[in-house]
């Protein structure tokens, strides 16, 4: 299943130069990240796996790219594939269009989880729970 | 025109006390007033504004309440209302509710603009693309 | 005793008109505040407060104005005086300078924060950690 | 020279899991960014070099790793070194450390920043003005 998240450029996402500022493309993969839990599990699902199932996928591991800036005044459209699903890790691919310019991606990122158990910070399994959502997803159209 | 923007709690949005951070409520109500300006006036009206018609509405006065805190799992709906459209000035009143609870807003805010000539920074009469983007809106039902 | 906290505007601090994008002028409170009680507690004892005494003090109500648009390149001074020490609340008024430009303040704020039982969020008499903290400061110069 | 810049975690750097949300390590790292020009132009070097020379230096490339997780109540020490000085490109590595806890890292990045003439967004070879700023940091202490 192809999965996508749109959103709008916000007004204050930009910095002083009057482009997204790149910390803030992390914050949009975040919300397509928690978008897809939304739409597979549902408004509480992944703070439930959180706080009563104690499963987390901190971030451990990116590699990204910018390639052309995004501005306020565009939409965003945040793609998200499915790179690798291991044994406790996962990492997804995110690819950023600014909608309307198909030419290319504004950015793209591999971005590495390591499941987690909260009750103790240690490494675990991928649980059912999130393989459930994950496995859906299709492979990346290209290579990173 | 009632008018309403629904967003989900992200899941950092909160603080080290687990509610939401209180300054982003009021990132809540600027993302509602984007959306307000993007429903009237499509996805490029409010930026097409700021840069071609050199009009902006920077916030000059607030008071605002917070009654309730909001956490990662709950959806806020922020409503918007038209407290007082001025000449040079306007008054946005907006509540958040917890979607699913009803019994009271979780914060809201009376946020006055402004209208400024952002060539030199000096305030300007509310102009008709201004104007007719606010006042559909309805009066609140109820005092501040 | 006068309190202030100094800090630069960050790159990323301004909106896509390229002035400080105003609820991070609440950020800057926030972080004057949390300044003082480093100031007074050390590195953790606000945190130890939180987790260990169950105290919080979530904003209830701001009352705020903006008067002069800050922007990257700027230093922003943030003097903090107690306005009011009630019994279960607490109101710290705010004025940002811009560093250099003292011809009167770039934004001000009455921010008042309930004394909060963190274990049910029930509201609380101040206790003498944070009244310790608080009552060294000056009253304001002037009225809000 | 080694260049660091210490900041404490705030209140709101955390995300719902209690641990600083892993976008907010690359505002940590934008920071010291700004300090590092800051300390070698003063408080308007950056800002003119973008303004009045049209000078940017967008990020282009990232690779992170994350290591030990951060909590509010914690200070965050961020070493800058030079990886690669290049033509038109600049890579700055990134460590950062928990105040007291040196047995490693708590997370690392190696960013690359295209130098671009913010007059029309095209690469540009390095100015001298980014040059002296950079060439007096340290190469790396260790490979990435």
């Amino acid at each position: 299943m192809a999965f996508s998240f749109t959103l709008p450029v916000r007004f204050a996402d930009v910095d002083h130069a009057g482009i997204v500022y790149y910390p803030v493309f992390f914050h949009y993969y975040h919300q397509a990240f928690e978008e897809l839990f939304r739409e597979r599990m549902g408004a509480r699902g992944y703070v439930d796996m959180l706080d009563k199932d104690k499963v987390g996928l901190p971030c451990v591991h990116i590699e990204a790219d910018f390639l052309r800036p995004l501005a306020f005044g565009d939409d965003a459209r945040i793609d998200v594939s499915l790179a690798r699903l291991g044994n406790k890790s996962v990492t997804l691919r995110y690819h950023v269009f600014k909608v309307g310019d198909e030419s290319g991606p504004a950015a793209r990122a591999d971005i590495t989880c390591a499941v987690t158990n909260l009750a103790n910070f240690t490494s675990m399994p991928v649980p059912d729970v999130v393989r459930n959502v994950l496995e859906i997803l299709d492979a990346p159209a290209e290579p990173a």
